[in-house]
């Protein structure tokens, strides 16, 4: 029996011989190796937080303990240490384990994860509900220097240091977050790395009171009168932190000695923490971005089936296209230019290339200043991260009704990152946006005639919405608010981006059984006055919608809206993601399970039809 | 004629003698009150910026380079410089001169304002867009302290550090905030004060190389290597910032000195200047927060007309008697405790009162944290600062389904800050929350009670959204989701929240002229199932629903999507803000102009039933 399949829940890593964790991180490399190559998923991330995990879980009782993992990518060992270690053959499929923390899955897992830079205002208020509340148990938050870009973070932080409340603060700090990080945080951290005489004294300061922890703080009082009255310190210091570090990341005896002491300290700490991102797999460390998020690869070699032409890939070439013959037109991601597609174009385009990190509010706000001053910014960016910059979307760029872009990928399912990531809800947010227009392509070909349109024939903010992966059998061309791409007397069936195809395949199949579905795509999904829908409609008396996004503020609703009072009435079933809360699975599982799929469209309009 | 009547540009500023630049100061201040005690308005914020923006100007030339100011509301001596002093008696009133920096009053005005902390991120755009054009004109952001809280300007900070960009912004440090400002960020600040040695040190090498920037270039090169190997240094520095002063920012030929200097080293540069808020009138330093913002008031004692209670004051005194007998209950607000009503709970349970300062993200965040173990926390926040945390919303809370309470004070308009102050889109954001419960009393004793049922009664995330100021004619209490205030047979009138006074208004307007209107109120707008009012319109076949926020995902709206397919058919008229883009006013002008008013709907109703 190997250590790794000793071990059930926190407690059993604490009852390990210190002799056996180093042998211990090595079996837990070799299962993730093995177990992502089959199902995919977050590898690279993973591997360079081995022992920092299990360095947590001797120090800390997750069960009880409330260990915040930050964007929650990098939690497989905690799982795998947590009981669920038969359930990782299941990882990310349908029904299967989630790649994310999930509190429904295990109540080891304090919080859900899967946007940036919450945890330390997350563990803060639960810092807060322990205190209040006279309870005991320790409050960790973990998180990356990539997520240390994010706004939200530094707000968490400010206020994490004058709560006096006792927290940790690990900042796992990879030099490298999804891609190389950027801006002056990133060389802030830089700077605190390369200082290997005020390291040395750190590190020889924390070793003479190791096991003092009263007395330390008594110091660092002392310390703090000096300070304040001589020198600036670093950041962490200024606000109020406790800061340990740098510890090197990989040396789990070192790492347990310095949390257990943080942890003791109750006060808010920071321990900053380095690590490689893929350590210990070469081609994972050759290129931790690649080995990022993967798909099923071969365990020895790394090689995976090439990716196919998707949306992003075409998008990033029409840019190219586009910045060719137009000086003014920028390009933005928030540390997404390989998902986004945009790497041609930075290669390409250097200074009109802008990666700001992952900072969306940042990102828009920046791009209504280039907007207000003549450039013609295009920011690319993923449907359920760019919820983080609804305010910006409104207050910076439409009040004025500046011509910016948003390429918005990943709009509708995205399958198997799960809930965290469905872009549910950008139909709903982006048409409330005053002067919004917004393209949903179905087809590569549309991708780049409405990406023309957003550029040169919308005044004001322009979106253009598409899908993860890439188009299906439709593969036309055709601009318009409103097309029929099949007439029919029966029913009408509406849909846009690539779920036309389910509406498509649903026409087709009910043709079979005698009945003649009308389908009518939307091209532009606002400003849309349904004109034809209606005609439609007034025809057939029966509607059916089918759309990959939630129910409130949906195309969906936004018809019946434009139809009421239609004399005669209608019958009508609105298919769509509900709540828009979906968890992980492939995409085609997913249509099925929320009943948005073709067969759900047939389903429903021979219900409408009464006939079963 | 006085200095100030000669200056009607950025270049009548710069043709002054140097010594007339004090006797400006002062007549703008004696301006300033005098002209603010008659209209109302910000009052301290623009006695504290008086120098620094004469200094600007005689710097800058507005009308070419962009002094982008954050939120906006310290932008009254701009104003009055360039060309708009005459207009100063409309500050604020309908048509009138807005109290914040608009471009379409003004092309001296760069940018709108109005939320906090996005000004270096916009003005980083404009200093890429000059780049990149090949222009030559300088551009300078002007923030507060307060609004460093925000992350965003965090943001901003780290990528406008590491650009190169040619970019000046002026730490405005008043030490102040709206209310005190708390947290690291703002103990990082002080320090930075109070570090006598390091400021001498500091003034000395600035004034040796005062008119050598190049020099400085150079040596601060020379400087950052030793600090890079030696010693960190302060935030801004280690960002990769110049970092100028502290500045007496009373200083008015000091700061244009330093101001110039910054500009000429044509690289990201930091100003930090000491400023005193409410400077130079002894009742607004004495209180400066009272003196944020005012109505008008006696010049001389400064003051102003008591004011009476309001939804706000409601809530707070709420607030304390739920407290009482609920341990669990805590308290949030951004950096406004005295406008959400929440300074009496301060002092009776500061253990549970948590001001984060202007950091909604975060206060969403550790809200969702606290309730994920046990706590029962409120967010007391205005409608148009929560729109920052409508992905904290979904993603920190509902997709765990967290029982945190929201109360959205300021909902739908808010009259004289104008667009971007008003609460238009929070029904539509809101709704689109997974599993949100949103209440809107029209009364005090409907707030109460609805506070009630959101702390008790709801499960997840729940909503309480009311408006600025106080209660109109009704004063019941109904909580049902939809209550039947008066029965009629020709046209049913929908509305919610003190709207409802302009319905009931328009009933008995109506019944004059022989017209019978049923009037529902709706008390929860989230989950509605719009039965009644389904039931009313069957009956009258006509429907007047009248609101103060958004067209787009309104009730207007999602009452349409729920009488679809209705047969036999009937006619509506919706009236609301449109885009929810609405101007400043008083609110009774606003309702009229927007078309809101008792006024539309009797007007709209007699159009449905062919009277005019």
């Amino acid at each position: 029996m190997s250590i790794l399949e000793k071990i059930n829940s926190s407690n059993d890593v604490k009852k390990l011989m210190p002799e056996e964790l180093v042998p211990l991180c090595a079996e837990i490399r070799a299962f993730l190796i093995n177990s992502v190559s089959k199902t995919g998923g977050h590898l690279a991330s993973n591997l360079g937080t081995v022992e920092l995990t299990v360095a947590l879980h001797r120090v800390y009782d997750s069960s009880v303990d409330r260990i915040v993992f930050d964007v929650g990518h990098q939690s497989y060992t905690h799982k795998l240490l947590t009981g669920r270690r038969e359930a990782f053959s299941t990882l990310r499929q349908f029904g299967g384990l989630s790649g994310f923390p999930k509190p429904y899955e295990a109540a080891d897992d304090a919080f859900i994860a899967g946007h940036a830079s919450n945890s330390i205002s997350v563990a803060l208020g639960m810092a807060h509900a322990r205190t209040l509340s006279g309870a005991s148990y320790d409050v960790c938050a973990v998180i990356g220097d990539g997520a240390m870009t994010g706004g939200l973070s530094y707000e968490g932080l400010s206020n994490a240091a004058q709560s006096g409340e006792a927290m940790v603060i690990v900042l796992n700090d990879n030099n490298m977050s999804i891609a190389e990080n950027v801006g002056g945080a990133a060389k802030m951290l830089r700077s605190m790395r390369v200082k290997p005489g005020y390291l040395k004294f750190k590190q020889h300061y924390r070793k003479l009171f190791l096991h003092l922890p009263h007395l330390y703080r008594f110091n660092h009082a002392v310390k703090e009168w000096f300070k304040d009255h001589l020198i600036p310190d670093d950041i962490f210091s200024e606000m109020g932190f406790y800061h340990l570090g740098p510890v090197n990341g990989h040396d789990v005896r070192e790492l347990e000695n310095v949390l257990r002491w943080a942890r003791d300290v109750h006060a808010p700490v920071i321990v900053h923490v380095l690590t490689k991102k893929g350590k210990g797999c070469a081609y994972a460390e050759l290129d931790p971005e690649h080995y990022h998020g993967v798909g099923p690869f071969d365990p020895h070699t790394g090689v995976a089936a090439p990716e196919g032409e998707s949306f992003a890939s075409r998008f990033g070439e029409a840019m190219c296209g586009f910045a060719e013959n137009d000086e003014k037109i920028t390009a933005i991601t928030a540390a997404m230019s390989g998902g986004t597609g945009l790497e041609g174009f930075a290669a390409r385009f250097p200074k009109r290339f802008f990666d700001i990190g992952i900072a969306e509010e940042h990102a828009v706000s920046m791009a209504a200043g280039m907007a207000k001053q003549g450039l013609l910014p295009v920011f690319a960016v993923y449907s359920t991260f760019l919820q983080r910059s609804f305010d910006m979307l409104i207050h910076d760029v439409a009040l004025q009704g500046l011509h910016c872009v948003f390429a918005v990928d990943r709009a509708g399912l995205v399958g198997r990152d799960g809930e965290t990531h469905q872009g549910s809800f950008d139909v709903t947010y982006l048409s409330a946006v005053p002067g919004m227009s917004i393209y949903a392509p179905a087809s590569f070909a549309e991708l780049e005639s409405m990406l023309s349109l957003c550029l040169y024939s919308c005044e004001g903010p322009a979106v253009i919405r598409y899908p993860r992966g890439g188009e299906g059998e439709y593969r036309s061309c055709s601009v318009e608010a409103e097309s029929l791409l099949r007439s029919g007397d029966d029913v009408t069936i509406v849909s846009y981006g690539v779920m036309i195809n389910e509406a498509l395949r649903a026409a087709e199949e009910l043709k079979k059984e005698g009945i003649s579905a009308e389908v009518i795509k939307l091209g532009r999904l606002r400003p849309n006055s349904f004109a034809a829908v209606r005609s439609s409609v007034e025809k057939t008396c029966r509607l059916v919608v089918t759309e990959d996004v939630c129910d409130f503020g949906g195309i969906g609703e936004q018809i019946l809206a434009s139809l009421a009072g239609l004399r005669g009435g209608f019958s009508y079933r609105l298919l769509n993601l509900g709540d828009g809360v979906v968890q992980h699975g492939s995409v085609e599982e997913l249509r099925r399970a929320s009943g948005i799929d073709a067969q759900a469209v047939v389903k429903n309009a021979k219900e409408l039809l009464g006939r079963q």
